[in-house]
Order: structure tokens, then sequence, then C-alpha cells
């Protein structure tokens, strides 16, 4: 039925990470393997996945949207390596290993970021079988979704007055930038590779949003229940803070997680997706306590 | 015979500047306030004035080329920031002002030095009066320019080795990707918008690349010959550093500046540019004794 499993796009993705950014061992050296150690670290390559499943549903080769996929990627890697950094969450673990500037330092860790983002912009700006006027829209709605309104903002605004007590909707705002923005962006390129109008765009994006918001309940939950090891990073970094969980309490956060979850069906079923966008984000949530 | 003066030309970028950001005092808050006092410090605005100026001497209205060349504002500001940070230069003064993340933290200084880049690239797809490939192409360009092969390898690689011994080759390989990328950026997207040919865009290129050159031995010559006060930066920073001047001596640095004016000279009337942007780069290397 599909060409491929989602398990083998997500090593396309991988393979194809690797390609568009410079090698180890290449200029620029010590800069380049920092990018590489942050961008190819064991993760679940969420975002590039979206915008892979997101054109199949509106019938686009998975092939078509695999560089503006993996810029993807580069931005959420990008992300993590600042929000990690010592000024910031000051964390020490990330995906399983140290954080990039434990490994190459601060400067080196800023400049990789700062690499790997431009480098999306790049690989979105040239992607093979895109229209030019669909790559100027795709810089235009990533770029919205990483700045002043979009990752970026979220980020300051989750280390200002971090232990001051949020209301629920505070969160969502928080939450929405911090991680919806990047998925929806994900999403929508997707849909518009595939070919679908701006409806069918709009949708996609609810979908994401809201996979994006569970997902982030989801997280704040793991941070609550579980251990470092198990899940990679940093955790009981939230101490402290408002979360949605602290703000609900497990059970309605839980409750939360799955009206999210039924509003992103429902926004799929709206702009006619068949196949498995809905079944992949969803299986995202199975089998961990903390989306039981 | 020109609509504006460059001083004139100067202004409308700062006014558009200031335009194409978060004002201070609405959202994102603080950090939208770091950005604005990274990106309007009193600055020359060079690079935008090198697109704007090579724009006109292809025969296009500067105001054609007025929201491009702000993106090149921007991402020289958002170079400066990170180049500041405790973790790079470790600098107090910048453009006769506190460093911004003196003034702000170092964690909105990152962030709006990364808002201001990704904003750059955002600008630019969407830029009124140029078509849809142009403002691709311009997206690609700039990533070239800022990524790893340019002003973030540029930055790794003066922050390596910094005492070690550097040849003259190595000293304009490095300045290259420090100075001259981005202002080959900044000319060349002036040249595509005037509607230059792959020729004239790659004279005008090869003009930057020169001025950028030149500029940078005037800048080390600045820091060894100059106060702090004056230049409104640290100076004094580059002791123990090879530089040009400090390989060739002062007179042949002076020497080495002449021969990469004469030959950005040469390369425009290569391009066959009339106008006044071969004076207006001279200018910038008269009254000042480290240029006489």
């Amino acid at each position: 039925m599909f060409i491929h499993s989602v398990e083998a796009l997500r090593l396309h993705v991988d393979r194809r990470l690797a390609e568009l950014i410079p090698a180890p061992g290449e200029e620029p050296g010590r800069l380049g393997e920092a990018a590489h150690y942050a961008l190819l670290a064991p993760g679940k390559r969420f975002r590039p996945l979206l915008t892979l499943l997101s054109a199949e549903a509106f019938g686009a080769p998975t092939s078509r949207a695999l560089d503006v996929a993996c810029a993807m990627e580069m931005v959420h890697a990008a992300s993590l390596v600042l929000d990690d950094l010592p000024s910031m969450d000051d964390a020490r673990l990330r995906r399983g290993r140290p954080t990039t500037h434990r490994v190459y330092g601060e400067a080196d860790a800023i400049l990789a970021s700062v690499g790997l983002l431009t480098r999306a912009f790049g690989v979105i700006a040239e992607a093979e079988g895109v229209l030019p006027q669909d790559r100027a829209e795709l810089v235009t709605s990533l770029a919205e979704a990483v700045g002043f309104n979009g990752l970026v903002a979220g980020q300051a605004l989750d280390l200002t007055d971090r232990n001051r007590p949020r209301t629920v909707a505070e969160l969502d705002a928080l939450n929405h930038r911090k991680t919806s923005v990047l998925m929806m962006a994900a999403a929508e390129a997707g849909a518009r590779i595939g070919g679908a109008d701006a409806e069918g765009r709009r949708e996609l994006g609810e979908f994401a949003r809201r996979i994006g918001l569970a997902f982030q309940i989801r997280d704040d939950l793991i941070d609550v229940e579980e251990g470092g090891e198990h899940v990679g990073k940093d955790v009981g970094k939230d101490a402290g803070m408002t979360t949605v969980v602290s703000a609900l309490g497990p059970r309605a956060a839980v409750a939360a997680i799955e009206a999210h979850l039924e509003a992103a069906d429902a926004a799929l079923a709206r702009a006619g997706c068949e196949g498995r966008l809905g079944a992949f984000a969803r299986s995202l949530f199975s089998g961990r306590k903390a989306a039981a």
C-alpha cells in the first residue's frame, strides 16, 4: 500500500540529513562535527515524518518532500542545542547523550545551531521538485515558525519568571510557541508540497497544533513521573514551574491529551486525509504510562 | 542625478529596519527590545547600502531592493551579537554601547540574534517586487554566506588556536569568511534585483570581496593604532593574534588595502557599473589615519 514503512522513511531522513551537512572530518572541522553530533543524535524524527506523511496524505511521493522534511529536523535540532545552553536550561543530557555544548563547548554549540538553522533555510530554498513560489512561501512560513512569534519567542517566554504561577491559557500559548508552531510548519509544508489548497493546509496545521499541545503535556507528565536514564534527557527540571500537569493534575492532563488527539483526528477528517498520518501520530502516544 | 543621497538612503534603511521587527514594548517583550537594541544601534549600514547601490548600478530603483538590503543588516547585527558573547570574543563594547548580552543577558542576546537571522530569511522570501525565483535564489545565496562555509565557519575558525601564527593566505581565507562573504551576498543581491546577468553578479561579488578584505585589514590597523572610545568597540583584543597587519607590518598592510581597492574598481569597470557605488566604497576608507 505504501512504498516505505514509517521506519524506512525515518532511515531515509537520517541518510539525507547526513548528506545535507558537512561530513565530520571535512571543513569546517570541529564545528561540522558539533553540527553532526547535534543533528544525527538518535531521535524520533517526528517533524520530518510529519512533513513526509502530510505530503503523502495529499498524494505526493514522499521523495519530493524529503529535503524540506530534513530542514524541519535541522531547525528542531538547532533549537534543542540552544535550549540546553548554560544560559538557558543548562541541561546535561539530551537524546541519551551529553548535550552539544558539554562535548564541543559553548561557542561551537551556538555556531553549530546557527549553522543548522541557516542550512534549513538554504535547503528549502533550493529544494528540487518544488516550485520557486512554493519554496519562497515555505521559507516565509518556517521563518514565522522560528522567529519573534515562534520558537524563539517561546523559549524567551519560557525563561521569563519561571516560577511564577501560570494559567492553563498562558501555558497553552507557551506550548504553542515552544512545540506546536514548528510541527504546524512541518505538516503545512508537506501539505503544500502535496498540492493541498489553503483550506487543506490550514486543517493540517490544526492537526499538528493539537498534536504539539498533546506532546508537550505528555512531556510534562514524563518529567514528573519518569527517570532521566529512561527518557534520555534531563528530567525534574520543571520542579517549581507551573505546567499543564501541575495546574490540572495528572488525571485531567491525560484527558487533555485525549481531547487534543480527538481534535487532531477531526481536522484530518475535515481535510479528507486518509492514509497513515493520523495513525502514525497516535502511535507516538501509545505504550507509555504517561499517555495511557 | 540620484533621487536620494547616500545619507538619505541610510535613513531609509533605519526606518525600514524598525518596521521589519517587533517594536519595543510589543510582544515578545524583552526579547524584542534586545533585537531592537542590537539592530538599530548606530552603524554605517554598509551592507544594506551595498545592496541598494548595487541595484542602482544596474538601473533598478533603490526602493525595490530596500527590504533585501535590510535583511543584510539583520544578518550582520545577528553575527555581531554572537561574536561578542562571553563564550566567543567576550566583548564589552559595540557600536559605542554596551554589548547586547551585557544589557539583556546571554539568553535573550542569543535568542535575539537567532530571531534577527531568521527574520532576514523571512524578509527576503516575501520581498515585494522581486520574482519568486529570485527570492528563492537570494535565500540560497544568503544561507551559503552565513552557514558552514561562511560567517559561522569564519567565527569558529577565528576562535580556534587564536594565538597560533597564521600565514597571510590563511588570514585572507579567514577574513574572507568573516567579512567578505556577507558583503558579497549583499552586493550580488543588489545586482540580481537590478537585473544583472551571472557575469555582472560575479563582478559585483568580486568588488565586494575586495572591499571586505580591505575593510578587515583596516579594522586590524585600527585595533593596533587607536583607542576604544573612538571606535566604539573593544580594541586591543587582537594582541597576540596574527593579523595581516602583524604579519606584513603597517606599511605593507596599507599597500594591501590600496591593492584591494584598485581590484575592486577594476571589477566594477568590467561589470560596466557607473554611478556612485565605487565612490561610496572608497569614501569609507578616507579620513582616517589607518587607511591613509
